[in-house]
């Protein structure tokens, strides 16, 4: 992106298909906490017994024993998650000791652009946002802390792939380079030149890319291995926000996360 | 609190005890995922089996389907959480809700007092923090997004008990009223005289109950319903921190996402 996640969660763009087997107790589990999304916090046992695909009496024994193991949450209205999942996610590595080293950089970033502020890792094909800040200006982006989109369609996940491995950028060109407007890169050949280009600049820049009315630049932050593990951006909604201006920013707040990444023990 | 969780995770505050039963597939999954925290971001299949007192044979099993399903992560170094769970935790409805109609209030009062700004909800007899806005300038405070404290020993705990229930503050005391410092209140009596106070006066006090050095101020919030959702605190490290001016910025706040809360359909 930047921040134009679809509103519509899991379902869109699911972290990863599930094999067509008949289920282990486990999987169905899973396939239970993923029929929720941002449009559907709460669904009853006939709701997930239909997105999921499995008899009522299966899903009414199933989110039982979940409720009890603080999976979900039982409310009059139905089934929500639980806060235990969101203790869990906290403690997920990948996306906790990124956002504690950048956080105060967003924060420099957000303090000097104005602009709102993304950090996204790349997950299989996707980029998933791991933190916001948001300009106090302007209309409300449709990114979402948690969300997730096809990398070839951001500018985070541009910056990440263009130093990434080639298996990594094969794997996000036979996944599919879906257009979610109709400025995505979504042929292989302008996608290759357009990674070439962000290697020589070291700044992704994605024009109504992932959404219409959404632009932004965006800088790849680099683990102590020395690969790219999170990407930065600066994002506005509309074609004035000067991003050849914003994008040395972007890239110094960048460097300054690798820094620290790089630093830390 | 404030935030003064201590920095071991799950082991410590266990979000529920599991019945000692002979565990389910799924009980044991939960088993293998509470077994990380803050200190064990990555366990070997051998880690594992000792923490969660499984047969080595039984984890290692296991461990492989929970990362086929994304729910782990399997490294050079052993197993971590995976992404899904951050994805998955980043939906909950508990503290994804207030956490958004709190964020702007908050950077308000952040920006306001200078000092660092909490907010937690209340799960069981606990409090989970879901969001942290930190001070610019002094120490580090050991509160942490995901971290879980006993409620009667923090100010934002305080804060929504008073309001709460007389069953949950009940459950809170028949739970026992561990003692953090030697400030906490760690008596029944005392616990329910400060939440008197607190009722009269909208504001709950934490001076080095939940950790020395670390003083704060709270005020519930409200949901739409008109029982307490959340909590709001401003927190300092030192005794110089003053707390009665800055209360009414924390009510004034409080107020605001509770009004927010209520108007939202």
């Amino acid at each position: 992106m930047c921040p134009t996640e679809r509103d519509s969660g899991p379902e869109s763009w699911p972290a990863a298909p599930l094999p067509p087997t008949r289920e282990s107790v486990l999987e169905r589990a899973v396939m239970v906490l993923r029929a929720f999304d941002v449009k559907h916090p709460v669904l009853t046992v006939s709701d997930l017994s239909r997105r999921v695909g499995l008899p009522k009496s299966t899903v009414h024994r199933l989110v039982h024993e979940m409720a009890r193991l603080g999976l979900l949450e039982i409310t009059p209205d139905g089934m929500r998650l639980g806060m235990q999942l969101f203790e869990l996610g906290e403690l997920a590595p990948r996306s906790r000791d990124v956002r504690e080293a950048a956080r105060p950089y967003m924060e420099d970033l957000h303090e000097a652009t104005g602009a709102t502020v993304h950090l996204a890792v790349l997950d299989g094909v996707d980029v998933v946002y791991v933190d916001i800040l948001r300009a106090k200006h302007g209309p409300r982006l449709p990114s979402r802390v948690g969300g997730r989109l096809p990398a070839h369609a951001t500018g985070v996940g541009k910056a990440i792939l263009a130093f990434s491995g080639p298996e990594v950028v094969t794997g996000r060109v036979a996944a599919g380079l879906p257009a979610l407007t109709r400025h995505t890169l979504a042929m292989p050949g302008a996608f290759h030149r357009a990674l070439q280009s962000i290697r020589r600049e070291g700044v992704a820049y994605d024009h109504e890319e992932s959404s219409y009315g959404v632009y932004c630049a965006a800088a790849p932050v680099f683990g102590r291995g020395g690969m790219p593990v999170a990407a930065l951006s600066v994002t506005g909604t509309t074609h004035r926000i000067d991003l050849p201006r914003l994008a040395p920013a972007v890239r110094t707040a960048a460097m300054a996360v690798t820094r620290r990444l790089q630093a830390s023990v």
